[in-house]
């Protein structure tokens, strides 16, 4: 029976920690890198009092809608396809406003995946599927199939799962 | 440990039927009864001439933001979520239109459901749960736990599942 993969969005197939990195640029005229965010969440690491403009972003509908790509993931997603079953699974109910975006940007980069391979969820233990390659490590405990932890800063001290740092390591695992 | 029932919106927790009649209504002032569509789906049910023009009303937004709650359906959702873990799964991927409306339709009549406990997939067969309550046989046949037929028009002549007339009948086999 072919195997069921599902996969994440937000720092999986889409950049978006560089797309608060720029949003941050733009509002405080500060360079922060992935690099010095080594451990901490980008609400997390920014001053206090930045914190709720932060988090903000999320909630701004067409924020989601131009995060840039990961490298390789269109790639490596399209020779995944047809080995095994791809779903993708992103917690998109946080943020309602994001869900329509999430949805055009599937299916502008991602024109492959039909609509009934995409879960927009809250909660990733919900998902029947062999393997969640995610970069969230809360999810990952939800989840009740193999958990595949893909590399992110916010991630980096984390040691309960097989770890992926990029696209071309995922396709080294499963192709 | 507790076992968790994922519930569909359409048709069984929404009348989207009621909405689909009266829409019609108001559109060829035609008054169409739920007994007259018994064992056939409303788009298919209408003139070959009106399919395009009744189809379209699901890809409309504020389409499924004031469909009626089926009677009964909030006491008896809100007595299953002191006894299991509920999960409301919908296939609105299929109509994106639909998934902010659907989102804020379950906020005002569910308020007791958490966002974690949403799904909008579109194929059910992703959901780990250990029912599945729907009226949509596909859905059914594609999920891998115990389906619950909800009864609608479309499906009173299926028999490969146990059979829910009305939330009163969900309350007797689960409570």
């Amino acid at each position: 029976m072919t195997e069921r993969i599902a996969i994440d969005m937000d720092e999986v197939m889409a950049d978006t920690l560089a797309k608060h990195l720029a949003s941050y640029k733009r509002d405080y005229g500060e360079t922060l890198t992935k690099g010095e965010l080594a451990g901490h969440r980008f609400d997390e690491f920014v001053p206090v009092a930045r914190r709720e403009h932060v988090r903000a972003y999320l909630r701004t509908t067409g924020y989601f809608r131009d995060i840039p790509v990961m490298k390789d993931c269109q790639a490596v997603v399209r020779a995944l396809a047809e080995r095994y079953e791809i779903f993708v699974a992103s917690a998109a109910l946080e943020f309602p406003n994001s869900l329509i975006d999430k949805y055009e940007w599937l299916h502008e980069h991602f024109p492959f995946i039909p609509y009934t391979r995409i879960v927009f969820c809250g909660d990733k233990g919900i998902l029947a599927a062999d393997f969640l390659i995610d970069d969230n490590v809360h999810q990952l405990t939800r989840f009740t199939g193999q958990g595949i932890l893909y590399s992110s800063p916010s991630n980096i001290q984390e040691t309960r799962f097989p770890r992926v740092n990029d696209w071309s390591e995922v396709r080294q695992r499963f192709l």
